[in-house]
């Protein structure tokens, strides 16, 4: 008797998030929809990440029709979300009745799992999210960022996957955001978290390709008791991307273990999706190989490249490796917080900073958030000289509290400002995208009836404007001096500089 | 205490000749044969294959000085090379003579290690190879071509090791050419060779990264006690490829298996291949993905291309898929050959001539060959049907001898030969490049003088001829009626077809 290893489809959301820049249109993903949904998945992640962002932003389309549209096509199937826990979809923490509201609009939508992380792993920033899903009734997953420091042992990875239990979490995910997790300490931490959480609960593992090891690695985490993997179908892997699902398919075979998966129906979608991603050519990663050097840096390879363009824009392409090495020790006086968004864009460009100004003698506004407990807290102490100067710089003290508690009730403020946006179709799920993305918001608003754009170069289409609008103003919460604009796996982000006093 | 794995570096061969059709010029490998002698490999395979065809028909580089060449900047390695068994580098079966002398003449320039295969897995067809070897006192290895049929079980397998071993093979490769291994059969191979081979055989294997699934396969392989590895430097591996030598240390760690690698001269190593590799763009494998389907097919991915372009010149591209379903029926037809040069050519054109012209209406000169024997004997039994076809069109007798023993010395007429060509160096060395290539030869002998090509397109370089000469007229010995010249992986070959009478 094999047992059954559940899988999870990544062609909807992370894989061309991860390869195409997020830019896949709706109109070249519903065409595969029926085999999809027919090919045996446990789940179909389809939503969530930088999804939401590139929709309206680039794509003209609203992100809560495309949830719609999903549910309807995929009626079997579980559709799944990746929620940065309090940041919801956007870049700030957001009060707890505007995240219950986000996860309730997103379960009546048709979300049925949603996977739930916090990028510095505090789950103080969980908490809310994961109680608002139980409330719907629908399948919360705890997340455990997966990174690597003399702190993050399997034994700290398991403590915090018990509180997650403890939380009412449904699943544990293990994310592995940069191909990190080698096989021994993936069997370990599977092995750790079924020992202390019990066989019943499930544990699921993310992984991304680029090391080159981590198929290796789920392998081992399926030894190890691991129930579901995340996989993307061949045509859509590979590189900065995830490990094929049909590779996964058949390594097991003879094993004792097997998927569920309809082979002939997988075959499809792989088609399909190697007919639609030549059209997409101007957004494809360039880097498509295996890069082992991320174990040494520890550094994303969207990372690496988002801090080259910075360099290149401050004229000094030739300071990268300096600024590799900073990396390491930056993250180390922030406590070692993992690298993922929006940890790794803050830690990253301080690291440029560090380089290019001397060490600390400038800080970005986030980092100075990131040092005195803005963002929630690290596994790791601060570094009290750095910790000394922010708090001198920020002229606010460090806290200990969950972040969101310093935060007011901000629904009818959001609600009142977004109704009064031309094109605004005074609905709740109008008022979450203004709260995410308020910069963003008011052009989609205008524009929305103006219908869904697909980026992808078909010969018989014409071709599409693609460029990303202009860098939106600084938001009036900084005192911002200067502003830097970095798009990193097709998100953009804002990285506000303070001079130091 | 770790057990230490050993690392076989594929880079300077079968690497390029996955990925960039064999054509990596000698100036673009010297530079770093520093950095990998003293990486710690155990050895580095850097001849043989179809390199010796590339250097005189391609490069206009003697094959024999490039051996010499690596033997003085590789002092401290292990060189090895690919052998295919009495076809040696060739395309036909050589008498004893040559083929000791072959071997002579490759160990005296400098080769340690012989890997020697044969295409059907007939070890009398490697006999004399495998003395030869030992004779000199190198190392002899014994080849498994790995396949999958329902003939080529576990217990075939080993059972063909054992034959290898008595025959006083070194170590046991298994050979897997297609990336077809799987975990579980990698295990249970390796673990059975071990039991009836005895601990101390060395077992080494080879896997190519087509189907995704092998970094996984060699994961098992080492767990069942694996003793040597092949890997690809990173910057020339995947997709047709290999596994990339830095995943392969990787992923080790923790395990309690380790390599002795020096990471910081593997990384150079892989930081030069990764800067000369994009001048040899035009010969780029247009594959670099993952590719599953063969575990369907069981077709190696470059035997598709090549049907497919047998296909289009004839004005039948549509017809691929009756070809991909007709390939099997063939090989069964066959007594299940292994698919690799040059079976894999021989049963790939005739299931393109039987879609296009009728079962077996034409017979290649090739497969009435392998029909009756005379590559030698295949685990399974032919289809006497299609036998006795084969037997009417060749007005000749199947044979169920050794081929070889049915050639009669032939070195005192190819040294002559040879002799006689326009710059020919009087060397026992030349004659044997004229004996496995009497096509390519004379113009290389002729034109040797004006000094080796580098096809690699530096922009500080003029461009330089990279057409492969005309097609070759057909030999002697085959009465055919039509000749088709194939290309896979980098190699040309001749396929004659005889029409049914």
């Amino acid at each position: 008797m094999s047992r059954v290893i559940e899988i999870t489809e990544l062609a909807l959301r992370d894989a061309h998030q991860s390869l195409l820049a997020t830019r896949m249109a709706l109109d070249d993903m519903t065409p595969v929809c029926e085999d999809i949904d027919n090919a045996g998945y446990w789940s179909v992640e389809c939503w969530g990440g930088a999804t939401f962002d590139s929709c309206i932003r680039f794509l003209n389309e609203d992100p809560w029709e495309r949830l719609r549209i999903f549910r309807k096509l995929l009626p079997k199937s579980r559709l799944q979300m990746l929620l940065r826990g309090q940041n919801l979809l956007g870049y700030r923490h957001y009060e707890d009745g505007v995240v219950e509201r986000f996860v309730e609009k997103a379960a009546s939508n048709g979300m049925d799992v949603f996977r739930i992380f916090d990028a510095l792993n505090d789950v103080r920033n969980l908490k809310t999210s994961i109680d608002a899903v139980k409330k719907t009734g629908k399948h919360a997953q705890g997340t455990i960022c997966y990174t690597i420091s003399p702190l993050h042992t399997v034994a700290a990875f398991v403590e915090m996957a018990e509180r997650l239990q403890a939380m009412g979490c449904d699943s544990i995910c293990i994310k592995d955001m940069a191909g990190l997790l080698k096989p021994q300490p993936a069997y370990d931490l599977v092995k750790g978290i079924k020992e202390k959480c019990g066989e019943q609960m499930l544990v699921h593992v993310h992984t991304h390709a680029t090391t080159g090891v981590t198929l290796v690695s789920l392998m081992k985490a399926i030894e190890a008791g691991c129930d579901i993997v995340d996989t993307a179908i061949s045509s859509l892997s590979l590189g900065p991307g995830h490990n094929p699902t049909e590779s996964l398919v058949e390594m097991l075979e003879g094993t004792g273990y097997e998927t569920r998966l309809d082979k002939a129906r997988v075959l499809r979608v792989s088609n399909h999706f190697a007919s639609i991603r030549p059209r997409y050519r101007e957004f494809f990663s360039e880097f498509t190989g295996v890069d082992t050097e991320i174990f040494k840096s520890q550094i994303p390879g969207g990372m690496i490249s988002n801090m080259e363009s910075q360099l290149k824009g401050q004229g000094a392409a030739d300071r990268l490796q300096e600024v590799l090495l900073e990396v390491p020790n930056v993250r180390k006086d922030a406590g070692y917080p993992p690298l993922v968004t929006p940890s790794s864009q803050i830690v990253g460009s301080q690291a440029v900073f560090n380089v290019l100004m001397g060490k600390y003698k400038v800080m970005t506004g986030e980092f100075v958030d990131l040092m005195l407990g803005y963002y929630g807290s690290t596994l790791g102490e601060k570094n009290p000289e750095v910790l000394k100067k922010a708090e001198a710089q920020a002229k606010k003290p460090p806290i200990t509290c969950r972040p969101a508690d310093l935060l007011k009730p901000e629904w009818e403020q959001l609600s009142a400002a977004a109704h009064a946006l031309e094109g605004n179709n005074g609905s709740d799920e109008d008022v979450l995208t203004y709260a995410m993305f308020p910069q963003v918001a008011p052009k989609f608003f205008k524009t929305r009836a103006e219908g869904r754009k697909n980026l992808g170069k078909d010969p018989s289409r014409k071709s599409v404007e693609s460029k990303p609008p202009a860098a939106p103003g600084s938001g009036q919460e900084r005192r911002a001096k200067a502003t830097y604009l970095i798009t990193l796996n097709g998100q953009e982000h804002r990285v506000t500089v303070l001079p130091e006093r």
